[in-house]
């Protein structure tokens, strides 16, 4: 029996777009002799809908479009549509008005209904918000005629509670040992995981160890795509009975699959197995050019604008950008300062023209005097400081918000999570942009993955003396980041301890780092924070990211530990 | 016996400092002959902590203060402390690692601890990301020598799941019917329930039909003070067995209150009961003046600056820092173009008068040319347009921002909610601010308001001329807001119906406004999102503010309907 799998890229809320894109993706299985097709989670509506599942009569028109979808399906094919399905007695028992479903549609009905059973309410998801768990072991009998299969649905988060894998229990129950008990020949997990490095290898163990441990094969079929700051890397998988993966569809790209299911030896046969990415790197890149492609295109901009300093930040951020949307719709705006070294120029033209894109010069030092002129008198007697550097790169993002409002672009803005993380950036300055691509990506991270780019390609993308200088910010005379900050390799560590491992000071300071240093970087993180609040969506590609999933209080006191 | 009620104003995060709060107030409760002090939901750490109780640190410094504060209370007092308590079982049986709970602190000793069962999910509610539900019934006996009575204990959500109150269930429990069951003598809900318009009428007839319906007085004590976006009106209260108000604390700010219970009688006699405010009016004056004080003091600010346009919503915002501040501490900044009226530095100059706030002209005509000039050649042959018109926005936000800068002070920002809702404002100028003061008001309350202040005062504060002008935001010659926007009154219903009430363009129209000017206004709502993700913190007064409850995607398409 061959099984479809479309790995599908929805656009948030639209509807009918994405029945169409599961109806093309019928027909196509139709024709290649699937008897049954599968798409991610909330495929329907595309996942996260977040608030707009607030909205009853968007819920009523999922539920017109789902009925309608059914009524075109080709014969003989059963589909799985990730939807979402009324609570009807939550009025009377309590609990939230939605499931988070799976509906089993054939050719002019919605045949059986599914309900997730494990909501995930942490990092970025808020599925308590919305859902009420399912409290059934989900499972459907496909009719083949002369025999019939017993098939275990899962959504998403049902796999992720195996107690022998993780060491703990997230949740009281395991969906997959219910469908065991049951007898189900394989299970299907329909999901929206998002990336985030490293993940797609977790999720192969993860689901390999479930096939054999519950003896079963499992088809995992993920969403693909960007949407705001999620990348959701596609890569969905199956893997047979002894755990062996047998197929795998594209990562980071919509994609469409068939698998075989041997009734007699009661197991997939092998398939096709698109190749992982080389390193963490590659795969990074690939999250972010999706992530960039994506917004832009469901935003509806086709060309983006983004501010060259010179410096390897927006280097890669072009980089990105270039491949993304094509050298044809990237501009890059160069605007020195009077405080701008030499090479800072001729660094970004030589980026540019590596990468074939448009440059415009702006200089800025006309209206860097403006505005001091118009603050002469308020400010009198005061020092050059902080106020004038914020000016400066606030006059950078107002000149780049005019080129994007004039002309229709995107801004994309280049800052990184190390700088996000201490609040070296200006609000409303550099920080300006409709997507922050890099900001989950520490400065570390950066270097890294510009060398790895340079190494891939033949020529030399990111010019040398890029990847060579010193950074610095160029607000002042002279002024390099490392007279601010500690040196990039400890201001990471001691990050990545503090953000992503939940670290305190006492901790950071025990595995060797000097206490002046971390309670500087800690406090600096934590001042930081009213910034962060008015950050663009930065494309998420770690756990612990300051976007959705980042919920801290601004005013606010931490104790000192 | 007299029970004292601690109506505190935590700081987040502020361990120690809320931890000498509650000291303070058991210093006082004891003083007063009280056998019991009650303080707010959450009271050690403030509410909400958000991602603070993901850092296992901060959650054992928790455990190590509260155990600490237990060791300097007064002799022959109760404490009850709203603090988290480890679910130790988590690892094997699953679910949160932490409850939301309250401590029964005695003299040395942490007698006994509860935890919260109805954990709220929705709107700016995230307690299932952090929190397992408690699952036993909370109370607890209190020896008075002679007798002994038994008080039930139930934490904020716990006591909003009446179904006969609401005409439906939240959850499936209701945990007040449990300790009827137990024969409590009365229940206290401590609680950390922030402000709306009207809530608390709707919170004292709730617990009036509780008292009554369950046969038992019901102290609630709530929070005071503002947290980042969120406003607790304190204003906490008894009722007694009957379901009579008998004591009622002050609201909008922090208060402290004896009452005594009568243990013959199984009921409490009559106390203070503060007065409420005489209209909606006043009450969200209250809360935005709360709102923009708290603010300020928790992030160390003690001075503000904000722009002056003359125009009636920086009036209100120049009015209500006025009154948080001190007109001592507010800066306003007029920055008229040559497109500003004649009136309106008048008029900006009158309301300064009236507050009695200093004041700093800084025309913007040469910075517009500033910025002409160095776009002139990118942007030649284009028309005057919406670019043009946002530099405006963007220069006066860049100077707002310098002086903020320069000075330390806190730059409030002056946008309603009308304005927010379909994008009449402008990301990086007239947005930029550290709060948004009155992003949560719509314009024709704005108006309400003002109207109001004018009454309640001898003489005029908001200039009559700034009251009846046609509102205009003067970014081009004769511009006025209702050339791109429906009349406010019209505007401010569509908006309430489609934001507030969720309902579809459809169901809107069908109330009787124009399909054209419905369609539009939902399509500008869409459009905004982009604007309103990298908005300052706006002060919530409704059940549905732009804010943390506010959580919609930015690239996506709205079905019509």
């Amino acid at each position: 029996m061959k099984i479809a799998i479309a790995q599908l890229n929805p656009t948030i809320g639209d509807l009918e777009g994405n029945a169409q894109q599961i109806l093309e993706a019928a027909q196509r299985a139709s024709s290649e002799g699937a008897r049954l097709l599968l798409t991610p989670e909330l495929s329907l509506c595309g996942y996260p809908p977040r608030d707009l599942l607030l909205n009853p009569s968007f819920v009523s028109e999922m539920s017109r479009v789902l009925l309608k979808l059914a009524m075109q399906l080709p014969s003989e094919l059963a589909v799985l549509v990730g939807t979402v399905d009324l609570n009807l007695r939550s009025l009377e028992t309590g609990g939230k008005s939605l499931f988070n479903s799976v509906a089993l549609l054939e050719p002019g009905k919605i045949k059986q209904i599914f309900h997730k059973r494990l909501l995930p309410t942490y990092d970025v998801f808020d599925e308590d918000r919305y859902f009420e768990p399912g409290n059934e072991a989900n499972h459907f009998t496909l009719d083949l005629g002369s025999t019939s299969i017993h098939i275990g649905v899962t959504i998403c988060e049902d796999l992720w509670n195996d107690e022998e894998f993780w060491g703990k229990r997230t949740y009281s129950l395991n969906p997959i040992a219910d469908l065991a008990q049951k007898g189900v020949d394989f299970t299907i997990n329909l999901s929206a995981s998002p990336y985030t490095v490293g993940k797609q290898k977790l999720r192969e163990s993860m689901l390999k160890h479930g096939a054999v441990r519950f003896n079963q094969p499992i088809i995992y079929v993920n969403q693909a795509g960007g949407n705001d700051d999620l990348i959701f890397d596609g890569s969905s998988l199956v893997v047979d009975r002894r755990g062996n993966l047998v197929c795998r569809a594209r990562g980071f790209e919509a994609d469409f699959a068939i698998v075989d299911y041997d009734v007699e030896k009661q197991d997939f046969l092998p398939s096709s197995i698109a190749p992982e990415p080389d390193c963490e790197e590659a795969e990074i890149w690939s999250a972010l050019v999706l992530g960039v492609r994506d917004y832009a295109r469901k935003c509806g901009f086709s060309k983006v604008v983004l501010g060259l300093s010179g410096g390897i930040d927006s280097a890669l951020v072009a980089a990105i950008a270039t491949t993304a949307l094509g050298a044809e719709n990237v501009l890059g705006i160069l605007m020195p300062s009077p405080y701008s070294s030499d090479h800072s120029v001729e660094d970004a033209l030589s980026l540019a023209k590596n990468l074939g894109i448009t440059t415009q010069k702006l200089p800025i030092a006309d209206l860097m005097n403006a505005y001091d002129q118009t603050l002469e008198k308020l400010f009198v007697g005061t020092p050059f400081g902080v106020a004038e550097e914020n000016i400066q790169s606030r006059i950078r993002g107002t000149l780049l918000m005019a080129i994007a409002n004039k002309f229709g672009y995107l801004l994309i803005s280049t800052g990184n999570k190390s700088e996000m993380a201490v609040g070296y950036c200006t609000l409303y300055g550099d920080m300006n942009g409709g997507l922050a691509a890099i900001a989950d990506v520490p400065k570390t991270r950066v270097y890294s993955i510009c060398e790895w780019l340079n190494c891939r390609d033949t020529s030399e993308l990111i010019p040398t003396n890029i990847l060579t200088k010193a950074p610095s910010a160029e607000l002042k005379p002279g002024q390099m980041d490392q007279d601010s900050l500690p040196p990039y390799e400890v201001l990471d560590d001691i990050l990545d301890r503090f953000i992503h491992q939940h670290q305190s000071a006492t901790e950071i300071v025990a595995s060797g780092h000097d206490s002046t240093i971390v309670d500087r970087v800690v406090k600096l993180v934590t001042i930081a924070e009213f910034k962060r609040r008015q950050a663009p969506p930065g494309i998420k590609i770690t756990d612990r990211a300051f976007g959705t999933g980042w919920r801290m209080p601004i005013a606010s006191k931490r104790p000192s530990y």
